[in-house]
């Protein structure tokens, strides 16, 4: 297989590690910096370095871009309109809604993975970077089902975990568990450090505040891109967390007891739900579903599923008569999300069955 | 020295192990629940488990109270009623001015361990829970500096940093380092619980999440009457955070890059003088301060150089004609903070020098 990556830093550098160590993929990279191209390839984070974005789109069957948010847009047009017919082109930004709505290209998939946040430049990439992580995938309803197959066997074979979802609901997501997270770890430095006097230092209070603030200031390089291109989840979010606090507050004013157990019990029972043990593992199931022959049912099915929070293990479309119909096969983990991923993709009106 | 301590639990129960191993003194310990008593007794945290408040007041020189927040204004009131009168009565409860106002018998200190937040009961109970731990004392007008000496001396002999503040500030602190922080995680994971579906997990996003939620629904033993105990300040805190969140929303909606840059930037710049290296150590240094004759001056004293983010390693009067005046000497580390120190006792128009 070849691969072509734009941009070779932390992400770019660790995908193309990753593909020629476990998949012997051919990997040819390209970075507007050339001092970046010139070390992904000394740390053989890439096999060749392109002059251009046409050299790297020459031939490829799978088209990473990891630049920056900002640069992604313009970077995915000139791909796509490089890239031959069969190959797809993916993307690894913060933010999805903005890069995917309009360009429903049925080539282009919108990718982020949920790894690396903590450094950058291709001098911390690894190979392994990807192992276990989530990576969300935002196909569109004019997707091609045999190019996401290949993308989600692929990332799936560098140890991601590739879950589909809707763009839109990506962006809700990342900003309630990522974007507001980060504006509240804002909020408590400054107000910290009103309440104490100049110079001073927060007490040990234990872990809280420490653990709490860990994120406050984030790279200036990065995060100023991310909430501007999701202002729209994040100012509802906001919006959102005004309201919770006025609630708050009028508990604490009316020194109603009853009402801020509620509030905190309900916080330890959300907190206990959505940190609690991982979902159970289980044998690995398989179903076929037919796809029906029109563009997108794939990703339909790779939708509901990731809504319903159910994993696909694996992914595989036989026969792809034309590309956008045929069986697909599914491999899902443990019964319990078998039976629910048959209960959900027959709920989309798609025929589904054990083998 | 004989101590006596009301409430054996996981801070009581530290307090015993520690004064009896560190100082050895003889503690006597009452619990209203008599199976602690048992516990604590046979686990040495007490020397002898006293049948009422009564007995373990009797020729104390030193009393802590370490009972819940909402039981500890009468258990205060009682034993100031049986302590003698040059014994130290001191509790360990997480907020302050409520306890503290009204409540000016020169025998009473305010007092608030950093330490042991995370479990509870005599069982986890240790020797050197408060190894390097702030502890805060809110002396008052009225504070004897005499006793305010001994409860210093006996909290520094245990491992502790003791720490005068304004029982106000005290709270102000608090809340801004601790309890709005658990606010914004109950927050926090009431959002993402409507953001993610039913039963779903949120995704593996590094851990962001999770250490800003680290603390959401604490313990419904004790936080509901912190926050409760707290309200005044922490409304306050809700305000101003309401006031920064829309200043954010504002910049957001207004896509106002320069804006978000330079409230992050802040951020960053808070968040590294808040938590950044701890105070450079150093040789320590004797200052003397001629204590004036007037009830307070020593807590006055405290008082400030805590105010300035000074620690006191230890504190001595000499001579002590009535307990209220004589010489204090002061040993501060650092050569920086002893000149601070001085210029601030300087400032309270007392006589400073080194001897």
């Amino acid at each position: 297989m070849k691969v072509g990556i734009v941009g070779v830093g932390l992400i770019g550098g660790s995908i193309g590690l990753a593909l020629q160590e476990r998949l012997g993929a051919t990997v040819i990279g390209y970075d507007p910096a050339e001092a970046v191209s010139v070390e992904a390839l000394r740390r053989r984070a890439i096999g060749v370095a392109g002059a251009s974005a046409a050299e790297v789109a020459d031939g490829a069957e799978l088209l990473f871009v990891a630049a920056p948010v900002s640069a992604l847009a313009g970077a995915i047009d000139e791909l796509l309109a490089l890239a031959g017919p069969q190959c797809v082109v993916t993307d690894v930004g913060s933010t999805k809604r903005a890069l995917v709505s309009g360009r429903d290209d049925e080539r282009f998939i919108g990718g982020h993975p949920l790894a690396g946040a903590e450094t950058s430049g291709v001098e911390h990439a690894r190979a392994d970077l990807f192992e276990g992580a989530t990576w969300y995938l935002t196909p569109g309803p004019g997707t091609s089902g045999v190019l996401y197959e290949r993308l989600h066997k692929t990332l799936a074979g560098i140890g991601a975990q590739p879950t589909a979802i809707d763009a839109t609901d990506h962006d809700r997501v990342m900003a309630s568990v990522s974007h507001l997270p980060h504006v509240f770890a804002n909020v408590l430095v400054a107000q910290a450090a009103r309440a104490l006097g100049d110079g001073e230092q927060v007490p040990a209070t234990g872990p809280s505040f420490r653990d709490a603030t860990r994120v406050a200031g984030a790279s200036a390089t990065i995060w100023p891109d991310i909430y501007l291109s999701n202002r729209d989840a994040l100012i509802a979010l906001i919006d959102e967390a005004q309201g919770r606090l006025s609630d708050v507050r009028g508990a604490l004013e009316a020194a109603d007891r009853g009402a801020i157990e509620r509030w905190n019990d309900a916080a330890r029972e959300d907190r206990d739900a959505l940190l609690g043990a991982g979902l159970a593992g289980g044998a690995v199931h398989e179903l076929r579903a037919a796809a029906p022959d029109r563009p997108g049912a794939v990703a339909e099915i790779a939708l509901a599923l990731g809504r319903a929070g159910i994993n696909i293990v694996d992914i595989a479309l036989s026969p792809a008569r034309d590309g956008h119909q045929g069986v697909v096969a599914l491999w899902i983990q443990g019964e319990e999300q078998a039976q629910r991923a048959i209960a959900t993709i027959d709920g989309l009106g798609i025929p589904v069955a054990r083998p």
